[in-house]
Formats: C-alpha cells, structure tokens, sequence
C-alpha cells in the first residue's frame, strides 16, 4: 500500500496509455540530492500496456538530465491549457539558475515510489523509474517503467496541449468514438 | 534530385519535428518483396531534429513488423480526420489476409528513396530507414531515420486525429500561440 498524495486517485497500470498516446505535452519533474527540477517535454510514446513502458528523449544539454541520469527516476506530469503559461515558461528557462517551482508557482507533492514529486496542479502523475540506458548516450533517449500512476479528478476531460513547434501548440479538440478493435 | 511525387510538395528535414511532435495517429507503410502493407500506429517520437530521427513501435505480432525487420524502411503518412474511418478500418485487421489499400481505397504513390509506398491521400509522409536495431528484441523499438519528407498543399491545416484508447479519439482542436523559446 502506497500513501495517497492529496486530491489524487490511483489509476491503473493498464490504463496509462491513454494518458500519453495522443501526444501531449508534459512537465518531468526529477530530484538528485534533496534538490528537483522540472522541464517541459513532449518527446516522448508509449513503448508497452503492462508494465506500462515509456520511452523518453531527454537532451543532454538540460539540468534534467543530469538529474535523470544519476537518480534513474522521474515523474511525468499531464499539465492541461489552464497551465499553459507555466508551461512555456519551464520551457524557457534553466532548473540551473531557477527553482521553477518557486517561480511558476507550482505544488509538489511527495510521490509514493519515486524521489521526484508529483506536481500538484498536474491532472494525471506517473512515476517512473529508467529501466533502459542502451540509448541513452547516442539518442538521449530513456525507457521508463511506470511504477505508480495518479490522477486527478476532474469534472470534465482536460484539455491537453500538444506542441507544434516554434511557439505554436494546438489544443485538444473533440472527442470522437469509432469502431475501433485497438486497445 | 529525387522524383517528386505527384500532388506532393518538399518538405525540409528541419520541419519535421513539427508533424509528429503533437502525437497524431498514422499509416505506416512497408513493403517486402513487392507486396506492400499499412498499419496504423500511434507510439512513436521524435529523438532529433535534423536528421529527423524517430523512435516507433510496431508489435512483433504485426504483419509490419516482418517487413520492416526484413527491409529496414518504412513510410510515416499522416492522415486527416477525414480519413478516420480507413484508420480504423486498417488498423482492425492484418495484411496477412487483406490488400488494406484495395479495401479502404488507399492510393500507392512511389516514393523517392525507398520501397514502401507513400499514400496519396494524407497530407504529409515521411520516407524512412532503420539506423537502430537494439532495442527491437526487448521492446519492438525501431529507430528510423526520416530521409526523405513531403506534404500535400492544403487550404486549412488538416485535423489530426490522436487515439486515446478503446476507440475513442480525439480531434486536434484550435491552435494558440505561446512565447516559447523551445524550437
């Protein structure tokens, strides 16, 4: 039994991937030495249900991953439009120089697995841990082992946004049902 | 030179990121032999801009995988919702037993610098080759390296379609713009 971060629900492992496979942009938070950080990425796919595994591209140039490298966890944080501001701006800046916690006035909560916390205002929270590092020098590139997966309750479907490159994102539009036999 | 396929206009390498960054549902073609498959595939991410280089995940259960393993290329077409009910359709059933291009009227274009076939009607296809095998045993990860890019000219920017499990999707809604320094 894991302790239950406020305001979060459990989500089930089989049910992660719907949370990532339409793309959305994301905040990682990582933690190293009491300290953590968090970044804004959207290069990221799921890689399989169960066990949900995720692989993660994150540059050797940012604070992350340093941060990444020598714990071997993250958390992947689902921020939706209301956070776009924040987003963007974890996106403009350096964990290096900033706390961007303290700046973007952003919750941490202690996760139930991992270091690295959950952050509050966050609809959906995956901890992770790196159980992959064969890419990790030539590609940047993670994979990761969801281990405990959190949501928040909402009362209707967040609106997710999903980069399109140079300052432009588009928004999550409407939802359609189509006779799919795809999981 | 390479041969332009017709309808089709260049896109340069540097743009590509753009395309499959926001997570949109494809139609990756193969092709082995002569015989030319499609599947429908939403795992996958950019790893680096230029040369674009993408990760994808195809089931070694799949038809797809046979052929991509054999040939080491593949095409990343993007459809429009217009297109949602051949997504569905070829991602319902396997090549083994169907021509999905026959049966959901998928038009086969040349493509310049590999086998697979462009498809004519999405609006944009990405020609790749495999440049990493390593993690396809453990995780049907595939590391391809995008070659050569194309997009069909349209009038408004076409709405992808992003799956968010069990037949439900969701349509890319309005764009907004955001004073990112993110590339």
């Amino acid at each position: 039994m894991v302790n239950r971060p406020p305001g979060k629900r459990s989500l089930a492992p089989s049910h992660v991937y719907a949370l990532l496979e339409p793309g959305p942009v994301v905040l990682l938070t990582t933690a190293y030495r009491g300290r953590a950080n968090v970044m804004t990425q959207s290069w990221h796919t799921m890689i399989d249900f169960e066990p949900p595994i995720v692989g993660c591209v994150v540059s050797d140039r940012s604070f992350s991953f340093t941060f990444l490298r020598a714990s071997g966890e993250c958390v992947i944080n689902v921020p939706s439009v209301r956070l776009a501001a924040q987003v963007v701006g974890c996106g403009n800046c350096s964990g290096r120089t900033v706390d961007k916690f303290a700046r973007f006035g952003l919750t941490a909560l202690p996760a139930s697995r991992v270091q690295p916390p959950l952050i509050a205002e966050c609809h959906a929270s995956l901890e992770c841990k790196v159980v992959d590092t064969r890419l990790v020098s030539k590609y940047d590139l993670f994979i990761l082992e969801v281990v405990k997966a959190w949501t928040t309750p909402t009362k209707r479907p967040p609106r997710t946004i999903h980069h399109l490159g140079s300052g432009l994102f588009m928004v999550s539009g409407k939802t359609i049902r189509l006779p799919s036999r795809m999981r």
